[in-house]
């Protein structure tokens, strides 16, 4: 049985030193460019997405020594950061959650990178996993 | 633009102390139970499927000290431990991925878990991801 709520993996974020040789790296791993680059400045990293299937690969590399990525480097080396699934209503999801015991790490949505609202999961209610709610938010016409 | 050699993302590999309580937690997590459990000796791991969209999350549990699962976690705790991209010929794939600079762990495609054929890349040349590439193999009519 597919998950009822959790409709894909969305993306998967990957803490890189350095964008450009990880961009890269990545080019010729997949055979394809990264469609989008985007700086969040709210999380002080800069970022880039790949197309695999109906999900995407997110490199991500800090701005500042201030910012989460640039921290997990410092404390693990580079490698998968965390996993995004996609949910149609986070709010309901979020609430979903928590009432079964899982730490969420914001208590109302955040604006992310890719058009998106994002929640965070604590890793430490979830295995060691970083996990991300996220939905999209409708584009203006 | 799609990657077109890396179909999708197959599933996520992530390693976990323990298999039921890790069941439970997913279960709770997805609203779904595993579909699949099954032993894979050759990598001495007990491991439990289940579907997000066209992924899959695979929670992998090592049987014996030698695992490389038992490994990762004592070396980096619980946590993601790789991700799975499908491909069509993996023996093509390999060959592709040797040639850009790619180091595949195992120089002919092994027997994984899933009814798949699998090669892992080593992170050493992937930022600190273990990659794994796989091709399902036909089930006999």
């Amino acid at each position: 049985m597919e998950s009822p709520f959790l409709k894909k993996i969305e993306h998967i974020g990957i803490a890189v030193k350095d964008l450009d040789t990880a961009n890269q790296l990545y080019t010729l791993l997949l055979g394809a460019e990264p469609y989008k680059s985007e700086y969040v400045e709210s999380e002080q990293v800069n970022t880039s997405f790949f197309k695999v299937g109906e999900s995407k690969i997110e490199l991500l590399t800090g701005t500042s020594g201030q910012s989460a990525i640039s921290k997990f480097i410092e404390k693990k080396g580079e490698g998968i950061h965390h996993i995004a699934f996609e949910v149609e209503d986070i709010v309901a999801e979020m609430e979903r959650l928590k009432s079964l015991g899982f730490q969420l790490i914001n208590d109302t949505p955040k604006r992310g990178a890719d058009n998106k609202l994002v929640c965070f999961i604590h890793p430490r209610s979830s295995n060691g996993v970083l996990l991300e709610l996220c939905q999209s938010i409708a584009e203006k016409e």
